[in-house]
C-alpha cells in the first residue's frame, strides 16, 4: 500500500465543477482542426489529450497508468485490502468532427475527479478503481467503433484492425503510430469475476433532464436501434408537362413515408421512449423542374424495449409498402446494423440513485437513447450510466454542461464510491 | 422569283417520317459527349450541326440561310410575290445533357420538310416562310437562354452577352467562337407589320397524348410558372436522445408541406392544367442519426391560367406558414422566376387544328406545361404550337416520337402552309 499525501486545507476540492471545467477546457487546446473541437480517434491531437490526461490520472494518486493496446488510458486507484474486486469508471476521449467539449470527456475527468478526491482524504476502499479515457467512441475516422471498450470486454474483433480511414489509413497503423501497443491485445480483457462493474458517467446529450429541471439523472438502459436504408423509384418526369393524376413522384412518397415514420415514433413515447427518424433524404439527378423519380432515404428507430422497437419496425415496413403500392412506386427497403437495448444492472444503478440522493438531487431515471461505451459491457459486467443535464444536444460546439451540474455529478460518483466501502 | 426544279416521281416525300427520322438520327452524331446526345448551345457540336442543318435549309430550297447574331440558323423561301408577309416556322437544335434526340430539333427538320414539299412539288405561296433552328432555348449552358428567338422577337437582353458558362466563358465568347456576328443583333428583329405569325412543332414532352391515343394535338397555350426556394430551420438533434415529442423536425415540416403542395396541385387539374411540383429537397449536415435541423427545397408552379396559378401560390404559401407555425419551424420562402401564360393566337391555333384534321387526325387541344422558343413570341407576334406524341417524357435518351407521327405532323404543317395560300 502506497503512503497518501495530506490534504492541504487550502487546495480546492476535486470534485469542484469549475475545476473540472478548467481541465475541460484546457483539454479542448488539443484539437486537429484549431479553432473548433475535432478530435478523432488516434489522432495526433489526441495523442495530446492522451498524455495530458495520463499526467491528471497520475496527479490524481492513480498507479499503473498505461495506455493500452487500443490506444485507452488506464489508470489503477489501489484498494484497501490485495483480493479486492475492481470497479471500472470510464468513458472516452476522442470527438466527432466540430463536437463539443463535454461528450465522453466529461465522464473521464469526473472519473478522475472521485478518485482524486478519495486520494486527497486518503481514502483507500475495499475495491480497486480503475479509471479508463478509451481512444475509439464516437466512430468519426474509421467504419468500426467502441472498439476500447470491446477489448476490455472481451468483445474485441480483430478485422477491425483492419478498418481504414478517409485517407485509407488502417486503424493497426493508426495504433502503432498512436504508440499503442498493439500486441498486448489480450491483457486489455477484465475477468468478470474479479471485476465489480462498470460505471459511466456522462452528458444526457438529450432536453430530458434540462426539461425537467434536474442536474443529473440514472440511467435505466440504453437503447436499441434498427437502421434501414429505402430507396423508392417512381418515374421522373417534366414538372411541367406531367399531371398531377398520372405521376409516381418518389418523394411524394416519400413524404408520406417520412410522415408515417414520425407518427408511428411518436405513439409509444412511454415507457420505452420510442424514436423513430428520418435522417438523411436525396433525390437523383434533382432538378427544380423535374418530378423527382427516385428518392433515397434512412431510417433510425430506437426503443429501450426491444418488442417495442421490433414492432415499430414492422409496421414502419409495412406502411412503406402500402403507401408505395398506391403510388405505384417501388420500394427497396435494407435493414442493416441492428443492436438490442442494453439495460443497466439493476444494484449498480440503485446505489448511483441513492447517491445522487445523497448529494441532494431528486433521483430521476431516465433510458439513454444513444450508444455509449457503457453498452457493450451488458451481459459482460454489471453496468450503470449517471446522466448529467446538458444544454444544446451535443456532437456541436454549443454543447454545455454547467460547472455546478458537472460538481453535483463529481460529488455523487465520489459518493456512490465510498458507499461501496460501506456495503463492503 | 427562281425557277425551281421539277420533282422526279421516284424521290419519296420529304413528308416522310422515316426520312425525317433519319435526319434526327443523323444529327445526332453532332454531340459534345461522345456515346450521349449532348449539344449545348454554341458548343463544337452544335457548330457542325448548324452547318448541317444550313444545308438542309439550302436543299429544301431555302434562300438567303444564314447564322444570325444568336448562333440561330434561318433560311427563307420566298413567296410567289414582292409585297408578302412573312411566317416563321422555328424550333431549336441545343439540347440539355444526356439528352433525346427530337426535343427542339424535331420541329426545326419538320419545318424543313413541309418547306421542300413546297419546293419539290413547285409550290410558291402568298406568304414567305422562314424557317429559324434557334441556338439557345434549354439554358444548360447559361444562365439566361431563349436569346434566339428574343433576340427575333425584338426582346433580346444584352446582359445576357455577359453570362458564363461553367468554365468561365461568357455568351459573347461563346457567340465569337461560334462565328456568330455578333454585332448584327438587330438584324434578327422581326416586323411584326410584316410578320404573319410564328409556328412551332415540338414533341409534346407529357404523357397526354400518348395516353389518349393521338399522335398530334394542338396547344392552346403555354403554362405561366411561378417558382419558390423554400428554407427551413428547426432544431438539429441526437436521433436517440430527442423524445418526439420535443423536436422540431425540418424534414418532417417539409414532408407535411410536400403532401400539402401535391394535394393543392390535384385540386385545379382542369381545365387549367395546374401542377405544382418540389423537385429538389436537401437536408444541411444530414446524418442517419441526426434529426434534421435545416432543409431547403423548391416549388414549381404551373398553370395555363395566370389566376388559377396564383391562387395556388398563394394556398401553397399559406399552408407553409400554418404548418411550420404549428410544428415550431421557422420558414423562409424567396419567389423567384415567375412567367405568365402565353395564349397561342386563336386564329393560328384554328388554322392548325384544321390541318391536323385534314391529314386525318381528329383535333385535340391541350395546354404545354413546358416553355418554349414561342412563348416568346406572345404580345408580339400571332403565335401557335402543334404537339406531337412522344414517349418517355424529354430530356432523357429514351424519349421518342414515332416515325408515323413524324410524318403526321409533317404533312399537318405542309397542310397548314397550303391552306395560306386558300386564304389568302
Amino acid at each position: 500500500m502506497m503512503a497518501t499525501p495530506r490534504p492541504t486545507s487550502r487546495e480546492p476540492s476535486p470534485l469542484d465543477g469549475a475545476t473540472i471545467e478548467a481541465r475541460l477546457k484546457a483539454l479542448a487546446a488539443f484539437t486537429d482542426v484549431p479553432g473548433e473541437m475535432t478530435r478523432l480517434t488516434l489522432s495526433p491531437a489526441h495523442k495530446q489529450a492522451a498524455a495530458q490526461v495520463a499526467d491528471w490520472f497520475r496527479a490524481a494518486g492513480m498507479e499503473q497508468v498505461h495506455m493500452d493496446a487500443t490506444g485507452s488510458i488506464v489508470g489503477r486507484y489501489a484498494a484497501d485490502r490485495a483480493d479486492a474486486r475492481t470497479l471500472i469508471v470510464g468513458s472516452h476521449i476522442d470527438t466527432v468532427r466540430n463536437a463539443g467539449i463535454y461528450d465522453g470527456t466529461l465522464g473521464v475527468l469526473v472519473g478522475v475527479a472521485a478518485v482524486h478526491e478519495l486520494h486527497r482524504t486518503g481514502r483507500r476502499l475495499p475495491v480497486a478503481i480503475e479509471v479508463a479515457a478509451f481512444a475509439d467512441e464516437e466512430g468519426a475516422r474509421f467504419l468500426s467503433t467502441l472498439s476500447s471498450s470491446r477489448a476490455m470486454a472481451g468483445r474485441f474483433d480483430p478485422a477491425c484492425l483492419g478498418d481504414v480511414d478517409s485517407h485509407g489509413i488502417s486503424r493497426a497503423e493508426a495504433l502503432r503510430a498512436f504508440g499503442a501497443p498493439v500486441e498486448a491485445l489480450a491483457a486489455c480483457v477484465r475477468d468478470p469475476t474479479e471485476t465489480l462493474g462498470y460505471v459511466e458517467v456522462h452528458i444526457e446529450q438529450g432536453p430530458v433532464l434540462a426539461a425537467a429541471g434536474l442536474p443529473l439523472g440514472i440511467v435505466t438502459g440504453i437503447a436499441g436501434a434498427s437502421r434501414a436504408n429505402v430507396r423508392l423509384t417512381g418515374e421522373a418526369a417534366h414538372s411541367g408537362t406531367m399531371p398531377m393524376t398520372m405521376r409516381r413522384d418518389a418523394l411524394a412518397a416519400a413524404a408520406e413515408i417520412v410522415l408515417a415514420i414520425e407518427a408511428r415514433g411518436a405513439r409509444d413515447v412511454a415507457p420505452a421512449s420510442l424514436v423513430a427518424t428520418v435522417g438523411t433524404l436525396g433525390i437523383a439527378d434533382s432538378a427544380v423542374n423535374v418530378v423527382p423519380g427516385e428518392v433515397h432515404f434512412s431510417i433510425d428507430v430506437r426503443a429501450s424495449d426491444d418488442e417495442v422497437r421490433r414492432a415499430a419496425v414492422a409496421d414502419i415496413s409495412q406502411a412503406i409498402l402500402a403507401i408505395c403500392a398506391r403510388r405505384r412506386v417501388t420500394p427497396v427497403v435494407t435493414f442493416g446494423h441492428e443492436a438490442p437495448a442494453a439495460l443497466c444492472d439493476p444494484g449498480l444503478r440503485d446505489r448511483l440513485a441513492a447517491a445522487v440522493e445523497r448529494v441532494g438531487v431528486a433521483p430521476h431515471f431516465l433510458p439513454s437513447g444513444a450508444g455509449h461505451d457503457a453498452m457493450v459491457f451488458a451481459g459482460v459486467l454489471p453496468m450503470a450510466m449517471l446522466f448529467v443535464r446538458s444544454q444544446n444536444g451535443s456532437h456541436n460546439p454549443r454543447e454545455y454542461a454547467a460547472p455546478g451540474d458537472i460538481g453535483r455529478a463529481a460529488a455523487a460518483l465520489h459518493a456512490f464510491l465510498l458507499a461501496l466501502a460501506d456495503d463492503a
